[in-house]
């Protein structure tokens, strides 16, 4: 049976300060029609069942989670007492799967990006199961069409063809993956979309969850004992210890580094929806479009002479632009941003001063 | 005796969102240590007392003015009903003040100024008060030095020299007024400029309190017999009835045009005291200086690569603003504005377009 994981324990300052340290970027509704985390769910709704979605969050984060999902039981919810990067979040969730389904299959996916139409990623989980289905020892990726040489993605190059997967209605293009690229700079990257096998590595899998308990028994079993030991006390009275301890004890790593980029069997498929994964304010503005002016607002909004400017307020707070190009206005009940929107990235700057400056209370 | 009229009444949005119609320019920390009118009562300590005080501000705005002068007796504070302009205000102060010292001389000033330093305007105000009692059918008008050729400022043409006044320490140069001229435009301001006798019409004045009553009986007859009917009942149980109705039926008009352009012996003192009517942010920022980037901040901010900037904001709320030059950011509670500086002034039509919207409570 098909069970997802949902990774949902990211941070992050680049959509400060509408996000915060207590609610990041999956949890803010940027695009589309919930908050990324929300739209995540109601993505997979036909495909899987609440009752077999596991949603791997941050422990204080896990409050939020609750009230977003309140359909999703509070078994599938698992809330990391720390930061371990991917590996250790999927390794756990397989563990946790497998002690309900040794046959689990798992998507595994991130809950921050955007991605539409819901029933395009439906058919493509769908066609990634068969490969599987097909090989079960099989790891399956999603790949995306570049549309320009980013240097801010991983990339896969593709190899030889599989046979065509279909799911329902559609077919996807499968094929071996010959190896995964780290983010390359801009010269390479122009290369890679020149050479036109090359897609950007979206962070989504599917696999038996044995199949990667397995990998990780090969290629990180350290790792893998740690995972082991809170699994066997998930249960137990000591649950919440264990966890706390044991996950500690690990060393952070990637799914990618630990697993993919060492395994025998990878296909990709190449995603058939569309995909961002909402890098900043400008590619908000892109999904939800702008006005005649080139304006995306969102909120209370009275603007003279504005254009090409982002603007977004909440509480029914007020905003008023008076001759603004290309600015970002970003208004939250207790601090404001204001910056030129080539500029937007700065934004990391302003918070480390915040923390230097003790202003813990707006992080 | 000198008694002080304030006229504490003006609206206007030049400082919206900061200003709002139940909280205008003067009742905001603007510059100086308290707000415009608080800064002005302070300026007549040692000059005149609480006691001989009066402020003629706008009914609504009673209860904040009431808050800001806990000094001055209720009986100092009156409310007009309904905007008639200066004479009207003017001649009712007169009235009020003649019934508890018909030898009364007045010092009437707006409330939102910038004056420093004090000491020097209370040298002036006795320098007037020493013309005056030379003369006591005079007028005396205070007149700024121009320091560019303003078009927004009303000018006086001075005339022949009187008699240094000296009044305490200091000196003051002080003419006739040949004329009164309205606000003209760029080329007629340059020639005023060149010329060397225009000063700027300051809107500060000091007459005897018989001298402008039995004016305004030459000249605005019907003005004051509405004006006579509401003290006389001032201190019966219909004063608010009556102060309502004959306010009303008043037909506004300025003190400036009502008697100062027709009467035969006004003088005027060159201020030597520093002056600013602060007309918009840039003259804030003029007051308070900026820092080593040009900067003007009040409240809570962190900048990157900001310059030339003004930001205020209030009750802790944080300000962030990256890249911007000459640009306005002011926050409030409810309502912030973010504005070049050289389009300031738009803040007008955004005001409007918030009353043609409905949005009165922002206004």
């Amino acid at each position: 049976m098909l069970h997802a994981i949902i990774m949902a324990g990211g941070a992050g300052t680049r959509f400060w300060p509408a996000s915060r340290v207590s609610l990041p970027k999956q949890l803010l509704p940027l695009a589309g029609s919930g908050t990324l985390l929300e739209d995540t769910v109601a993505r997979l709704e036909g495909l899987v069942p609440p009752e077999r979605i596991l949603v791997v969050t941050a422990e204080r984060l896990l409050p939020a989670v609750r009230r977003q999902l309140p359909h999703v039981p509070e078994s599938g919810l698992v809330g990391e007492p720390c930061k371990r990067d991917t590996a250790p979040c999927i390794g756990l969730a397989a563990l946790l799967v497998l002690r309900r389904d040794p046959e689990a299959t798992m998507a595994v996916m991130p809950s921050d990006h955007v991605i539409a139409p819901a029933e395009a990623f439906r058919m493509a989980i769908r066609a990634a199961e068969s490969l599987v289905d097909a090989a079960p020892g099989r790891l399956v990726t999603f790949g995306i069409r570049p549309t320009y040489p980013a240097e801010g993605f991983g990339y896969i190059q593709c190899g030889a063809a599989l046979p065509a997967a279909t799911a329902g209605p559609g077919s996807v293009t499968a094929c071996r993956v010959d190896r995964f690229k780290e983010k390359p700079p801009a010269s390479v990257a122009r290369e890679y979309l020149a050479a036109g096998n090359y897609l950007w590595n979206s962070g989504i899998f599917v696999w038996r969850a044995s199949t990667i308990v397995e990998a990780l028994a090969r290629e990180q079993p350290e790792c893998l004992a740690h995972l082991e030991r809170i699994a066997a006390a998930w249960d137990g009275p000591d649950r919440d210890a264990v966890f706390a301890r044991e996950f500690a004890a690990i060393k952070g790593i990637s799914i990618d580094y630990a697993v993919l980029e060492r395994a025998a069997d990878v296909a990709v498929i190449e995603a058939p929806f569309g995909w961002d994964d909402l890098g900043g304010w400008s590619a908000v503005a892109r999904q939800r479009g702008g006005d005649a002016e080139g304006n995306t607002i969102v909120g209370r909004h009275v603007g003279i002479g504005t254009t090409n400017s982002i603007v977004r307020s909440d509480d029914g707070h007020l905003v008023v632009t008076i001759g603004l190009d290309d600015l970002l206005v970003v208004h939250t009940p207790d601090a404001t941003l204001v910056a030129t929107r080539a500029r937007e990235e700065q934004v990391r700057q302003a918070v480390a001063e915040l923390e230097k400056r003790g202003w813990s209370e707006f992080l």
